[in-house]
């Protein structure tokens, strides 16, 4: 398997299918057709054969892909075979939903630590999860192992919070900050703008008779 | 133009391009060459000309793209050069935080209402936005003319609210709920899920050398 040659749509697809192949297993089912996977997850089956090819041969003939063998690999494939230690810096309104987000957790990401500029929040524990003042970011990187951060401050912190995360050893960041972000050589970043995502649906809304046939919005191949 | 033609990777990058235009003209930016968009942008020249060539010609040779015609157009195809009112159901933290989310007025989206189960908080105002009890949702997107709903329930609620919305004139539903949605007949679903935004961060983080050269992992091309 040559991750290069995803495409990314497929790439965009993985974390469903692993839902897919991960509810299916807690069902107790060990082989499932490409027709049963389509139909779960809103895709035609010769999108769901393609896009599984490209992670080696799952499927036997006549018993379909194995649950168990598709699960643990897309797994690999998208890193969440093990645990990653995730920081919030921002607890605010959306910080603090996040602090306490209950997806997290059994997708393998350990929220551990909180981070806020406001001395009044000093010690705060939500979800059994401590806030710390932003001084102690390096510090509380290093010593509780934080690989990833989610950040959720004000637009205009974020350039500092960057060049401080850049002497650390964190290996992602998911940017809710409203200023885009380009990866860099120290880290990836993945931005999350939620008025994107609007925008994207209202894309879909608007040119509905025109691009969509079946699945989700978010999906769509071309 | 025709938006069946358009790639699943552009139609992701459009929103970033009306940002992108946006700031130019509030910068006082009339004209942009492929090349400062794309630096921009984190992407290469070539697929920057490549991508705004799906929304007719409006590079000008000498001069470069006009940056007030494409965000007016990208606008447009996006469905954004209107307001969209838009309704919150579920106002536990994640549904707070959304109601009080500063940056989608200034995208076209107008917060209207929000929505709970729990009678307590009927009547409570978080940022101007009045929460109203989820037995007058009908009656409330009728009134207020919602068009977009935003699902921030338990997993578990997701079903009733689905039916409910089918029998209004709700156009399109972003879902935070953890359960994917398919889209139906009625509207259109994106699905978001915040620890799929997680896993998407870590497959790049964990084939980085391999798949990612520049641009944000979000939005790299196969």
């Amino acid at each position: 398997m040559n991750s290069k040659k995803i495409p990314a749509p497929t790439v965009g697809r993985l974390s469903i299918y692993l839902k897919c192949f991960s509810e299916l297993s807690v069902s107790g089912v060990d082989y499932a057709s490409s027709g049963h996977v389509a139909k779960l997850m809103g895709l035609n089956p010769a999108q769901v054969r393609k896009d599984l090819a490209y992670f080696g041969k799952f499927g036997r003939r006549g018993y379909g892909y194995s649950v168990e063998s598709l699960k643990e690999n897309i797994s690999k494939i998208l890193g969440t075979h093990k645990e990653w230690k995730v920081g919030v810096i921002g607890a605010g309104n959306l910080g603090s939903a996040l602090l306490m987000y209950g997806g997290f957790m059994n997708r393998g990401f350990k929220i551990a630590a909180g981070f806020d500029v406001d001395p009044a929040k000093l010690g705060w524990e939500l979800n059994n999860v401590r806030i710390f003042h932003i001084d102690e970011l390096e510090n509380v990187i290093k010593r509780e192992k934080l690989e990833i951060v989610i950040i959720t401050t004000p637009k205009d912190a974020i350039t500092g919070v960057v060049e401080r995360l850049k002497k650390t050893r964190i290996k992602g960041v998911l940017n809710f900050a409203g200023r885009h972000l380009i990866s860099a050589d120290d880290f990836v970043v993945r931005n999350v703008d939620l008025a994107l995502e609007m925008e994207q649906l209202t894309f879909f809304i608007t040119n509905k008779d025109g691009v969509l046939k079946e699945g989700s919005a978010g999906e769509k191949d071309e």
